[in-house]
This record gives C-alpha cells, structure tokens and sequence, in this order.
C-alpha cells in the first residue's frame, strides 16, 4: 500500500452551523462544500488546510454513527483518512493478510465522489481509519 | 492569524515499541525520528505521510497527562497542530481577542525546537488545539 498524503480528517459536531464560526472567523478556513451523505446519515462541511481536508460531520439522524459517537465522546476528531495511490481494493486485501481487521472488505461511495473503505480502531491503534482514491 | 498547514497529529500510544510496525510495516511509513520532552513526561516518535508529521506519543511517567489520557480514552489521536505563519504570540494574542480559551498564554519549547502553544478544547469544537512555528 502506497499512502501519498492524508486526505481528511472526520470531525464529529452536533451541528455544522454553530461550528463552522470557530473554523472559519478564528482559524480562518474556508468552507467550500456541503453535502449529505444519505447513507451514512450525516451532513459534511469541507475546508482545506494546506493539502488536508477537514471534514465536518454533523449527524441526520439519532442512529447516525455520528450521533452515537457524539453521544459517547463529545466533539472531536472521529476518523482519519489517507488517500492512497494504487488503489483501495489492492490496500485492503494487502493490510488484511497482514492481520488488519476491516470494517468494509470492498471500497463503497463515499463524500465528494471517492472511492472509501474503513479499517476498524482494534486493528489501527485506537484510530478509526479511512482509505480514500479519488 | 495565518494557518499554512497541519504540522502533525499527536497520537497517545501505550507503547512506541509496539506500535511503530503498524505504523511502518501495515502504513509503509517511516519513523525519523525520537526524542523524549522531559517537561511533557512523554517519549516521542515522528512519521511523515504528505506534509504532515504523525507524532507517536508514550507516558514516561504514571501523570504525564498522555497517561491520564490513555487511561480515560484509550489510545488514539491526542491533539491536532497547526502550523501558524505569523508567529505563534501573535496568534494567540488574536484568538484569545476573539474569546477562545488557552492552555498556554505565552509560546514554550516543545518537541523538534518549535514554539508551541495549546488551546483549549472546549473553545475548539472538542479538538485539542496545538499552534507551532518553527
């Protein structure tokens, strides 16, 4: 597997609109993109941060795992996402021999178009991560 | 303020040791480097991926504050650093203008020679918020 760069990281808020203030008037970010994502049952808000994405999540439903995770943690980082050159399907089946537990065993559609698959935290060092291609 | 990328993601580990061939032989990421920050009672290991470090974080002592961490939450991403053009006095001069909370009032040394201070995560969406310059 070939990880050119992150390419987002997931942030759980309970509601895009009363954070997107802190990242935009303090950080000074721009948010460029909002999109639902129906089958995750969340809303997204992206900004750009040199070559990374930040990646908003604000639940749309109460059994959206953005709600339980918001139930349990609080706001906060959610997941890490790496982009990766040789493609997803090639990166799941070579960390799966390796003995990485897989959330999803073949990519799916993720925001903004790209090719996703999530590695579960057991196997990731307690870090929900996200392989992406474009 | 003038953010020009994320300098690195601060990841609690219990052990450097055991972590490192997730991190190398799953992710083909190489550790550069390691240094212990006496003052933060912490052992640190650096990985590249784009521009962004990963920064392997382990308690050396019983109350660093990544032992108190790993102990509440478990291992995972610890902190998200921000790399600040403008100096990081200046930045938090403005943003404390702007009613965010900090832990550091004044830059300090932190790992690699960079000024460094911390905000606080209840001004910050959840995020423990880290501002450095070289």
């Amino acid at each position: 597997m070939k990880i050119s760069h992150i390419e987002h990281l997931g942030i759980a808020v309970k509601s895009i609109e009363e954070s997107l203030p802190y990242f935009e008037n303090v950080l000074g970010l721009k948010c460029y993109n909002i999109e639902t994502v129906e089958d995750q049952k969340v809303k997204t808000a992206f900004l750009k941060v040199g070559e990374v994405k930040l990646e908003l999540l604000e639940p749309t439903a109460p059994d959206s795992p953005i709600a339980k995770f918001l139930e349990k943690r609080g706001p906060g980082i959610h997941h890490l996402a790496f982009a990766v050159e040789d493609g997803v399907q090639k990166a799941l089946t070579e960390i799966e021999a390796k003995g990485i537990r897989l959330i999803d065993k073949a990519p799916r559609k993720g925001a903004e178009g790209l090719n996703i698959a999530f590695l579960h935290p057991k196997s990731t060092e307690g870090i929900l991560t996200e392989l992406c291609e474009k």
